[in-house]
């Protein structure tokens, strides 16, 4: 069997370069890698970090966790740790739970079953005390839950922050009247960002309209169907706030077939900031939250942390974008 | 240590149940499934497929190459491939290859030397040969690339047709100034959709007018960049046909900060069908493709071709999607 050693005798290289090379740990000199790959072709060299990896109780790769691989929100979240991840030597491995408990939980099972050094929880649904579990058999970094465990640390978003922000540009600009499409009633950030509504509006002593909360779903056709619910109750109302991205490009189509302009006569927020939303028409005010950054910081913790690193993580800020979709009124 | 037998003792159930639910080769009842859970965390039972798996030279894994980790584009494929594999026991280890053929060719040996049981590889940049010189060490399914090797299989989709569709659609709704968003030149889909519109012109007998073929990116920035081109160039016209959706976008805020209507004053035609494009204002009439399918189609192919099953490739079909942007003129 070919062995490391003999690749590097042959391709004139140290057996330390053709390590880096195979683990990625490091960047390898073009002329280098070029003299790597040709050996291993030509003594068709099989590598076997599984073999290796045995040894030392390592796979070197990150398990992560997202809920839904279609979602240009947790896409940028998976860009920004596999940004993280490389030239580290490990890679990711990554499932989706698609917002399912027991999904979430038979997928990492697959995950510590393949002996993940470590995983990355996007969101979901799984309950604090199940990921503490966890966190006995393998160390765990979670976005979208506070956690300060021993070997499980978790950060938020200030949702309910960024919803008062989004609640305060809109009443600044002269708007009373203000619709909330919600997100899913059990989903944690949309609670906040409801609560950032309503608490905004009481601080202004703007009357709460409960006919102006309507339901949604953080989709697209949800937004639609809240928009067209809104208008039939024939209530009052010059500016929404949608409790995320793709409910305000539902909400927006809904007023473009009603032949209602925006921000002329209705005025438009978001939540979110996905990179569509500089292209909508009007490009769409909205909070930003800075998912690649966020995935980024999640990468480089779970490293440290299997290192046994300080943390010291730098938890991203939102923060409001405006664009065209809003104008001031009165 | 703790064994699979063990842990199936204590839950009350047999050992191939426990594997089953370790390997998501198949889904164990929920009854059984806590109790092999609450069994697995109460004896801190590590199950260790890597060990599993080196005797038998597999590590229950696919490597999947995808190019962008943030375009909808692939997500979808990649959407399609994890749905392919679930219940069959592999897993997705997903890298990024940022179409770039020295990044995609690093990162396969990474996959290769994971053990991965067999590659996906979505476009890129790598030549053929280097897929078929791979396929030796482990067997591929590529999309975006005709191939029919021993252990290499790939398809594409036929961008030629879809775009003499679009063209055609146009053409027969009256217009004959029909401007084209082209897509980067060293890009061999980007090329086809090019072709494809030239050659309907010519069957049409309209002349092409090489001031109405501009160049883009496959980016909302590039087609905003095109459009403003055009219009500055003076050459009318009264659709375009753009390259990819994307680029669509961008043209489509082009027009809208000028103060010109889709589909009122200027129709335009996308490519590609991202989930957005349902949503955009007006929706946009867009050539489809099933990425979704395409990714399930891959997945399927990969599992079948380890297996040594006959691979009896279902390929999907491109289609033309009609929504709003498109008006009939003359």
């Amino acid at each position: 069997m070919v062995t490391v050693h003999e690749v590097a005798r042959v391709a004139g290289v140290s057996a330390a370069t053709v390590s880096r090379f195979l683990n990625g740990t490091a960047r390898v000199s073009d002329e280098k890698r070029q003299a790597i790959e040709s050996v291993i072709e030509r003594l068709n060299y099989k590598p076997n970090v599984l073999a290796q990896n045995l040894k030392t109780g390592s796979s070197r790769t990150i398990g992560v966790l997202t809920q839904s691989l279609v979602s240009g929100y947790f896409s940028d979240a998976l860009a920004g740790v596999d940004e993280a991840l490389q030239g580290t030597g490990y890679a990711p491995l990554i499932v989706s739970g698609h917002w399912h408990a027991e999904e979430e939980a038979e997928r990492i099972e697959l995950l510590i079953a393949r002996r993940v050094d470590g995983l990355v929880i996007l969101s979901g649904k799984l309950r604090d005390a199940q990921i503490l579990g966890l966190s006995q058999r393998v160390p765990i970094v979670a976005f979208g839950r506070a956690l300060d465990g021993p070997r499980a640390y978790g950060f938020c978003l200030d949702n309910y922050w960024g919803a008062c922000e989004a609640v305060e540009h809109l009443i600044l600009q002269g708007h009373r009247h203000i619709a909330f499409i919600a997100g899913p009633s059990d989903h944690q950030d949309a609670l906040a960002r409801l609560e950032g509504y309503r608490d905004t509006l009481a601080k202004h002593r703007i009357k709460e309209n409960q006919q102006l909360i309507v339901d949604g779903d953080f989709q697209e056709s949800g937004g639609l169907l809240a928009v067209e619910r809104l208008l039939e109750s024939g209530q009052r109302f010059s500016a929404m706030f949608c409790a995320n991205d793709l409910t305000a490009y539902g909400a927006r189509l809904a007023l473009y077939r009603r032949g209602i302009r925006v921000p002329e006569d209705i005025s438009v927020i978001g939540f979110d900031d996905l990179h569509s939303s500089m292209y909508t028409t009007p490009p769409l005010t909205t909070v930003r939250q800075p998912l690649f950054d966020v995935g980024r910081s999640l990468g480089r913790t779970i490293v440290k942390m299997i290192n046994n690193e300080p943390l010291d993580v730098d938890v991203p800020q939102l923060n409001l974008v405006v664009r065209e979709s809003v104008r001031r009124i009165g």
